[in-house]
Protein backbone atom coordinates (compact mmCIF):
# COMPACT_ATOMS: atom_id res chain seq x y z
CA UNK A 1 0.00 0.00 0.00
CA UNK A 2 1.09 3.50 -1.06
CA UNK A 3 2.32 5.63 2.29
CA UNK A 4 2.72 8.66 0.21
CA UNK A 5 -0.30 11.41 0.27
CA UNK A 6 -0.44 14.98 -1.39
CA UNK A 7 -0.52 17.48 1.32
CA UNK A 8 -0.55 21.14 1.22
CA UNK A 9 1.06 22.66 4.30
CA UNK A 10 0.40 25.90 5.88
CA UNK A 11 1.76 27.37 9.14
CA UNK A 12 0.12 29.48 12.30
CA UNK A 13 2.45 31.67 14.61
CA UNK A 14 1.04 32.47 18.34
CA UNK A 15 3.43 35.79 19.07
CA UNK A 16 3.06 36.12 23.03
CA UNK A 17 4.33 39.64 24.57
CA UNK A 18 3.63 38.77 28.36
CA UNK A 19 -0.31 38.29 28.22
CA UNK A 20 -0.52 39.93 24.96
CA UNK A 21 -0.57 37.71 21.86
CA UNK A 22 -0.43 39.29 17.89
CA UNK A 23 -3.72 39.05 16.05
CA UNK A 24 -4.32 39.17 12.41
CA UNK A 25 -8.11 40.14 11.00
CA UNK A 26 -7.74 38.73 8.44
CA UNK A 27 -9.93 40.21 4.70
CA UNK A 28 -9.46 37.32 2.99
CA UNK A 29 -13.01 36.54 2.09
CA UNK A 30 -12.83 32.78 2.14
CA UNK A 31 -11.80 32.85 5.54
CA UNK A 32 -12.15 36.35 7.26
CA UNK A 33 -12.00 37.23 11.58
CA UNK A 34 -9.76 37.55 13.61
CA UNK A 35 -6.70 34.69 13.89
CA UNK A 36 -2.87 34.35 13.98
CA UNK A 37 -0.79 35.44 11.48
CA UNK A 38 0.86 32.44 9.22
CA UNK A 39 0.39 31.32 5.42
CA UNK A 40 1.71 28.40 2.74
CA UNK A 41 5.24 26.59 3.31
CA UNK A 42 6.72 26.26 -0.01
CA UNK A 43 7.90 23.44 -1.66
CA UNK A 44 11.40 22.64 -0.13
CA UNK A 45 11.59 24.98 2.53
CA UNK A 46 12.10 23.86 6.10
CA UNK A 47 9.04 24.07 7.84
CA UNK A 48 10.56 26.25 10.84
CA UNK A 49 11.95 28.81 8.16
CA UNK A 50 8.31 29.18 6.71
CA UNK A 51 6.85 30.29 9.82
CA UNK A 52 9.57 32.70 10.06
CA UNK A 53 9.21 33.75 6.63
CA UNK A 54 5.28 34.31 6.58
CA UNK A 55 4.90 36.12 9.93
CA UNK A 56 7.75 38.33 8.83
CA UNK A 57 6.19 39.20 6.13
CA UNK A 58 2.66 39.56 7.75
CA UNK A 59 4.41 41.75 11.03
CA UNK A 60 7.63 43.34 9.92
CA UNK A 61 8.73 40.78 13.42
CA UNK A 62 11.47 38.33 13.12
CA UNK A 63 10.60 35.93 15.88
CA UNK A 64 13.78 32.91 16.45
CA UNK A 65 12.84 29.73 17.72
CA UNK A 66 9.51 28.88 17.02
CA UNK A 67 8.16 26.23 18.73
CA UNK A 68 5.19 23.56 17.01
CA UNK A 69 2.74 22.93 19.58
CA UNK A 70 0.25 21.04 17.69
CA UNK A 71 -1.76 20.89 14.28
CA UNK A 72 -4.64 21.31 12.58
CA UNK A 73 -5.42 18.73 9.73
CA UNK A 74 -8.48 17.54 7.26
CA UNK A 75 -9.16 15.68 4.34
CA UNK A 76 -10.76 17.70 0.93
CA UNK A 77 -10.69 15.74 -2.38
CA UNK A 78 -8.38 13.06 -1.47
CA UNK A 79 -5.19 15.71 -0.75
CA UNK A 80 -4.58 16.49 3.33
CA UNK A 81 -4.39 20.13 4.70
CA UNK A 82 -1.95 20.58 7.17
CA UNK A 83 -1.98 23.65 9.62
CA UNK A 84 1.52 23.20 12.05
CA UNK A 85 0.88 25.54 14.66
CA UNK A 86 3.62 27.31 16.51
CA UNK A 87 4.43 29.59 19.32
CA UNK A 88 6.98 32.21 19.53
CA UNK A 89 8.09 34.41 22.38
CA UNK A 90 10.97 36.26 21.24
CA UNK A 91 10.73 38.61 18.53
CA UNK A 92 12.58 41.73 17.34
CA UNK A 93 11.50 44.34 14.49
CA UNK A 94 8.57 46.94 14.34
CA UNK A 95 5.21 45.94 13.77
CA UNK A 96 3.36 46.75 10.41
CA UNK A 97 0.47 45.33 8.99
CA UNK A 98 0.26 43.82 5.22
CA UNK A 99 -2.81 43.40 2.68
CA UNK A 100 -3.55 39.87 4.44
CA UNK A 101 -4.57 42.05 7.36
CA UNK A 102 -4.51 44.37 9.84
CA UNK A 103 -2.29 43.35 12.87
CA UNK A 104 -2.56 44.48 16.64
CA UNK A 105 -1.82 43.34 20.41
CA UNK A 106 -4.57 42.45 22.32
CA UNK A 107 -4.70 40.69 25.69
CA UNK A 108 -4.83 37.05 25.47
CA UNK A 109 -7.87 37.19 28.14
CA UNK A 110 -9.52 39.43 26.12
CA UNK A 111 -9.46 37.18 22.84
CA UNK A 112 -12.96 36.20 23.42
CA UNK A 113 -14.38 39.65 22.16
CA UNK A 114 -12.40 39.87 19.31
CA UNK A 115 -14.79 38.24 16.19
CA UNK A 116 -12.97 35.08 15.33
CA UNK A 117 -11.79 33.38 12.40
CA UNK A 118 -13.95 30.12 11.67
CA UNK A 119 -12.61 27.07 13.81
CA UNK A 120 -10.28 29.10 15.55
CA UNK A 121 -11.82 28.96 18.82
CA UNK A 122 -10.93 25.22 18.30
CA UNK A 123 -7.40 25.99 17.05
CA UNK A 124 -6.59 28.14 20.42
CA UNK A 125 -7.41 25.29 22.42
CA UNK A 126 -4.77 23.54 20.76
CA UNK A 127 -2.34 26.43 20.70
CA UNK A 128 -3.12 26.83 24.95
CA UNK A 129 -3.72 23.05 26.03
CA UNK A 130 -0.79 20.85 26.67
CA UNK A 131 -3.25 17.86 26.58
CA UNK A 132 -4.13 19.02 23.32
CA UNK A 133 -2.23 18.11 19.54
CA UNK A 134 -4.31 18.37 16.99
CA UNK A 135 -7.34 19.20 16.07
CA UNK A 136 -8.70 16.82 12.75
CA UNK A 137 -11.78 17.39 10.95
CA UNK A 138 -13.18 13.94 9.95
CA UNK A 139 -15.65 13.22 6.90
CA UNK A 140 -18.13 11.25 7.97
CA UNK A 141 -21.27 9.82 5.95
CA UNK A 142 -22.69 13.40 5.36
CA UNK A 143 -20.49 15.79 6.59
CA UNK A 144 -17.68 16.14 9.01
CA UNK A 145 -16.98 15.98 12.76
CA UNK A 146 -14.16 17.98 14.70
CA UNK A 147 -11.48 15.91 16.78
CA UNK A 148 -9.58 17.33 19.51
CA UNK A 149 -6.84 15.24 20.68
CA UNK B 1 2.25 28.09 -8.35
CA UNK B 2 1.43 24.67 -6.94
CA UNK B 3 1.69 24.19 -3.48
CA UNK B 4 1.18 20.29 -3.21
CA UNK B 5 3.65 18.32 -2.50
CA UNK B 6 4.48 14.55 -2.27
CA UNK B 7 5.04 13.34 1.46
CA UNK B 8 5.55 10.45 3.40
CA UNK B 9 4.24 10.76 6.83
CA UNK B 10 5.88 8.96 9.93
CA UNK B 11 6.06 9.24 13.67
CA UNK B 12 8.24 8.94 16.61
CA UNK B 13 7.29 8.70 20.22
CA UNK B 14 9.41 9.56 23.36
CA UNK B 15 7.46 8.06 26.37
CA UNK B 16 9.06 9.09 29.74
CA UNK B 17 8.28 7.24 33.33
CA UNK B 18 9.76 9.71 35.82
CA UNK B 19 13.55 9.67 34.71
CA UNK B 20 13.51 6.40 32.71
CA UNK B 21 12.70 6.67 28.65
CA UNK B 22 11.16 3.72 26.53
CA UNK B 23 13.99 2.84 24.18
CA UNK B 24 13.36 0.34 21.23
CA UNK B 25 16.31 -1.65 19.54
CA UNK B 26 15.53 -1.52 16.09
CA UNK B 27 15.81 -4.70 13.97
CA UNK B 28 15.29 -3.21 10.54
CA UNK B 29 18.34 -3.40 8.37
CA UNK B 30 18.05 -0.12 6.68
CA UNK B 31 18.15 1.53 10.45
CA UNK B 32 19.54 -0.44 13.26
CA UNK B 33 20.07 1.08 16.56
CA UNK B 34 18.80 2.54 19.79
CA UNK B 35 15.38 4.65 18.76
CA UNK B 36 12.10 5.30 20.06
CA UNK B 37 9.00 3.66 19.04
CA UNK B 38 7.05 4.62 15.86
CA UNK B 39 5.88 4.03 12.64
CA UNK B 40 3.94 4.86 9.20
CA UNK B 41 1.17 7.33 9.65
CA UNK B 42 -1.39 5.32 6.99
CA UNK B 43 -3.58 8.21 4.78
CA UNK B 44 -7.10 9.21 6.29
CA UNK B 45 -5.09 8.61 9.63
CA UNK B 46 -5.32 11.20 12.45
CA UNK B 47 -1.64 12.07 13.37
CA UNK B 48 -2.54 11.43 17.18
CA UNK B 49 -4.46 8.31 16.46
CA UNK B 50 -1.31 7.46 14.57
CA UNK B 51 1.53 7.64 17.02
CA UNK B 52 -0.84 6.18 19.81
CA UNK B 53 -1.78 2.99 17.20
CA UNK B 54 2.10 2.72 16.53
CA UNK B 55 3.18 2.59 19.98
CA UNK B 56 0.35 0.17 20.55
CA UNK B 57 1.57 -2.38 18.59
CA UNK B 58 5.41 -2.16 19.17
CA UNK B 59 5.48 -1.73 23.00
CA UNK B 60 2.30 -2.73 24.66
CA UNK B 61 1.52 0.86 25.94
CA UNK B 62 -1.34 2.75 25.62
CA UNK B 63 -0.13 6.05 25.26
CA UNK B 64 -2.40 9.06 26.05
CA UNK B 65 -2.20 12.52 25.31
CA UNK B 66 0.69 12.73 23.09
CA UNK B 67 2.43 15.95 22.97
CA UNK B 68 3.99 17.17 19.51
CA UNK B 69 7.52 18.50 20.15
CA UNK B 70 9.44 18.54 16.61
CA UNK B 71 9.69 17.49 13.27
CA UNK B 72 12.74 16.06 11.17
CA UNK B 73 12.39 16.36 7.34
CA UNK B 74 14.25 15.67 4.24
CA UNK B 75 13.58 15.10 0.34
CA UNK B 76 13.90 12.30 -1.55
CA UNK B 77 13.41 12.23 -5.08
CA UNK B 78 10.68 14.85 -4.83
CA UNK B 79 9.31 13.64 -2.13
CA UNK B 80 8.82 14.83 1.50
CA UNK B 81 9.90 12.53 4.05
CA UNK B 82 7.88 14.14 7.78
CA UNK B 83 8.85 12.22 11.07
CA UNK B 84 6.36 13.86 13.64
CA UNK B 85 8.43 13.59 16.92
CA UNK B 86 6.06 13.54 20.14
CA UNK B 87 6.53 13.17 23.91
CA UNK B 88 4.70 11.03 26.08
CA UNK B 89 4.77 10.50 29.75
CA UNK B 90 1.22 8.89 30.35
CA UNK B 91 0.17 5.73 29.14
CA UNK B 92 -1.48 2.16 30.81
CA UNK B 93 -0.47 -1.41 29.80
CA UNK B 94 2.00 -4.36 30.07
CA UNK B 95 5.43 -3.84 28.38
CA UNK B 96 6.41 -6.60 25.60
CA UNK B 97 8.23 -6.31 22.62
CA UNK B 98 7.60 -6.74 18.93
CA UNK B 99 9.00 -8.00 15.61
CA UNK B 100 10.33 -4.32 15.26
CA UNK B 101 12.71 -4.63 17.91
CA UNK B 102 13.31 -5.36 21.89
CA UNK B 103 12.00 -2.60 23.87
CA UNK B 104 13.24 -1.67 27.54
CA UNK B 105 13.52 1.27 29.70
CA UNK B 106 16.88 3.39 30.17
CA UNK B 107 17.34 6.61 32.07
CA UNK B 108 17.92 9.53 29.93
CA UNK B 109 20.99 10.06 31.51
CA UNK B 110 22.05 6.73 30.16
CA UNK B 111 20.91 6.98 26.65
CA UNK B 112 24.46 8.00 25.12
CA UNK B 113 25.59 4.65 26.32
CA UNK B 114 23.50 2.74 23.87
CA UNK B 115 24.49 1.95 19.81
CA UNK B 116 22.02 4.70 18.49
CA UNK B 117 20.64 4.71 15.36
CA UNK B 118 21.64 7.27 12.58
CA UNK B 119 20.54 10.00 13.48
CA UNK B 120 19.32 9.88 16.39
CA UNK B 121 21.70 11.99 18.59
CA UNK B 122 20.05 15.02 16.61
CA UNK B 123 17.01 13.73 16.70
CA UNK B 124 16.86 13.60 20.55
CA UNK B 125 17.96 16.79 20.80
CA UNK B 126 14.80 17.91 19.01
CA UNK B 127 12.58 15.48 21.64
CA UNK B 128 14.75 17.51 24.48
CA UNK B 129 15.41 20.74 23.98
CA UNK B 130 12.69 23.77 24.17
CA UNK B 131 14.41 25.86 21.25
CA UNK B 132 14.28 23.48 18.75
CA UNK B 133 11.28 22.28 16.98
CA UNK B 134 13.18 21.04 13.60
CA UNK B 135 15.99 18.65 12.38
CA UNK B 136 16.16 19.56 8.29
CA UNK B 137 18.59 17.24 5.96
CA UNK B 138 19.03 20.49 3.01
CA UNK B 139 20.28 18.75 -0.34
CA UNK B 140 23.30 20.60 -1.26
CA UNK B 141 25.29 20.22 -4.34
CA UNK B 142 27.26 17.39 -3.47
CA UNK B 143 25.35 16.09 -0.54
CA UNK B 144 23.31 16.88 2.26
CA UNK B 145 23.61 19.48 5.25
CA UNK B 146 21.77 19.24 8.84
CA UNK B 147 20.06 21.87 9.95
CA UNK B 148 18.99 22.48 13.64
CA UNK B 149 16.36 25.04 13.91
Amino acid sequence: MSRTEEVTFTNMCMIRDGDRVLIQDRRDPDWPGVAFPGGHVERGEAFADAVIREVWEETGLAVSAPRLTGIKDWYDKGRRYVVLLYRADRFSGVLRSSEEGEVRWVPLAELGKETLAQDMADMLRVFLEEDLSEFYYRQTGNGWSRELK
